[in-house]
């Protein structure tokens, strides 16, 4: 019989290396219909574990609806309603098809999607573009003419320039920036405003020459590119889940690889246990609300974004970014506080995703589910909160629920001793 | 016979008044010899108070002369110098002429320099441009042909494409940058990052319009632009003075308006003493040095980019800038406490430059010299260093030295009691 512990420590050794050696790198922006293995034009992808069309509720189910009609694969809701039930419109779960979802995490095969390869380990990882700074969107349980003309505005408009750009470009890695952007008051999940402006940066030469054949819609695209906080964040999410994924499927590893919500809860998968989604309930959140919101409204309609933390951004990096107080509330002691805390739940300390705030140390990055066991410590992650009728009403931090590790341990004693 | 007290007190509400509801506005780009009222073809201004060329020593000396074989006043170093001893090229102090200047802080009639208005009040500054970022330049006492191909390329290539984009876009307002820039990780003086990115975004719509005749020129301005830490600086340093300048002359005020010095020594300027420079020893220093120098190469060649300290920005906020650690040295607990404790010798909180990591606290706004005696706390400033034989070696935190306050506090005793 195999030494389990002896070969944990070493299968987290090495998903600790994965994690912090892997080099994302955007390398096309291309249609998710064209590009991602599998995506049929009449496929759907949602946020969380695969899960029956029937059992999606709330927003997360409107969000799918919506993203039925945007794709005019029904004429109206009903008729929308009517193939999902009848299993004409699939709906898959975004990180079956290499995507990662932000919130409900809505794709459909029209839109573009940033394809991010591994450079140091050869995996891709997609993920669709941000909708804009409007509470009301796809990704937040809202579809009107409104959203759409969003949508068809990136899509159409805002995308083909960056695309065109980045062509010109080259490939763009984005470690670099992840590491710059983190000296600059970043986290890389709720906020990525020095990100942004630096991903825009990388691209302003090819932007200035597109220029020449006249300058409105690239003038356009980077008012997209750098006017808020989020553009960023799906390039973030892709460089995390490519990173993510160089770890997963390790041997014994006990390593978490994905986290991740739907309008059922909140699950994780572990390096060594396969693509198992392990169950629990909605995370606990403490979150600081829009103005005219109130606790009650806080609604669930998953969400993946939560890659960030798994290789050590976001909630994991939250020293980094003090003026998230003024987005998601707390105080900054209590911000550094938390950041530090997680070194209890880690591998390691980041090699290249450093915090200026503590004394640039490495951020705590690999989650073992065993130290969140031993330790009771939750994993805290930086998230938008939605709203019970759709649209995002404020933002704030969550915290893990404990049964996902508790089930992940149990399969794990299961599988190994 | 007026209350002193009293007096001072709502003078020193009325000055932090005035540096707070300043409003820095960039309206222009153009030449020192044009638009500088007062500057003439020979001359050649400096940082610190007056002083006669004679005991100008060191770096600052060579800066000068480079100044005067930059414009060509002079064919060789000798002739330059017999020209500056025979007052046929005249030797000025930057805030005479309502500049500002960086280290040595050489200004030539043909250098370009930002025009900075301040909307609340009417008053306008000036500042020249960044150099780049080799060690080696003119404001580092340095003048050979490298220095000078930078200058030169600077001013006939990057500068005229920045003052077209500026001219295409009307005026800049600063204030909403810096605003910003402080969530950024930027503290606007030693740490300029997010703030010149910021910059440049506010002219990207000009600079692509301006790239429909051709792009190469403006990708090169831009790359100049946001490579590095320091090319908002100048902007900074110019918002400084625009801002600190309207809290000039208000009788009995005791705050200082101006901190600068020279290679003799370090200098302060107070609302209510008028133009007089209370003249001190150099201020002392906690330096980290770049590899290969060592402490007894620093020296001294002037510097009034410490303006920004005298409004709120610099070492009165560097608890926003943790990254500063790896340029300056020392720990980021360090760097908050020195932050908070200068609120004990400042009027009040800043309105508009908020602190994230100090829970949005206003940054401690106009230095009451009075309290800098009854408290000891002297103004601590971030600066860059210079070495023996010319050019930047390092960087680091400064203190003003307590002479410069007794002095005035005395001057202020004779004029007011």
């Amino acid at each position: 019989m195999r030494d389990a512990t002896g070969g944990r420590a070493e299968a987290n050794t090495l998903a600790f290396e994965r994690l912090t050696k892997s080099e994302p790198t955007l390398v096309d922006i291309r249609l998710a219909g064209e590009v991602v293995p599998g995506f049929t034009p009449d496929t759907i992808l949602t946020s969380g574990p695969p899960t029956p069309w029937r059992d999606y509720t709330g927003g997360q189910r409107e969000g799918i609806i919506g993203g039925v009609l945007f794709e005019a694969l029904a004429r109206d809701r009903d008729e929308a309603i009517a193939k999902l039930d009848a299993g004409d419109v699939k709906v898959g779960a975004c990180h079956d098809f290499g995507c990662v979802g932000s919130l409900a995490g809505i794709y459909t095969a029209s839109m573009p999607v940033f394809v991010v390869e591994n450079a140091a380990f050869g995996n891709i990882a997609y993920c669709n573009i941000y909708e804009g700074s409007n509470p009301r969107r796809l990704n937040y349980g809202v579809y009107d003419e409104g959203v759409r003309d969003r949508l068809l505005l990136v899509q159409n408009e805002i995308v083909p320039v960056i695309a065109e750009a980045l062509r010109q470009t080259g490939t763009i890695p984005l470690k670099p920036i992840i590491k710059r952007a983190l000296n600059m008051g970043d986290e890389l999940h709720s906020r990525n405003t020095a990100a942004s402006l630096l991903f825009m940066r990388e691209l302003t030469p090819s932007l200035l020459a597109l220029a020449s054949e006249g300058s409105d819609r690239i003038t356009r695209a980077v008012k997209v590119m750098t006017d808020d906080q989020y553009f960023f964040l799906r390039l973030s999410m892709a460089a995390a889940k490519a990173t993510a994924d160089a770890a997963r499927g390790l041997e014994t590893s006990s390593v978490v690889t994905a986290m991740a919500f739907n309008c059922q809860g909140f699950a994780i998968r572990v390096s060594g246990l396969g693509d198992t989604w392990f169950k629990g309930p909605h995370a606990s959140v403490e979150a600081k609300l829009f103005e005219g919101h109130g606790e009650d409204e806080i609604t669930w309609m998953g969400g993946e974004s939560i890659i960030t933390e798994t290789i050590g951004l976001g909630g994991f990096a939250q020293a980094s970014a003090p003026a998230l107080q003024a987005y998601q509330g707390g105080s900054y002691a209590t911000m550094i506080a938390r950041n530090e805390e997680l070194y209890e739940i880690t591998v390691g300390e980041n090699t290249d995703y450093l915090i200026p705030a503590l004394g640039y140390r490495g951020s705590p990055t690999g989650i073992d589910m065993f130290k969140v066991l031993d330790s009771g410590v939750l994993p805290a992650m930086d998230v938008g909160i939605a709203g019970r009728d759709g649209g995002q009403i404020g933002a704030g931090v969550v915290r893990a629920p404990l049964a996902c590790f508790e089930l992940a341990a149990e399969a794990y004693r299961q599988r190994y001793s």
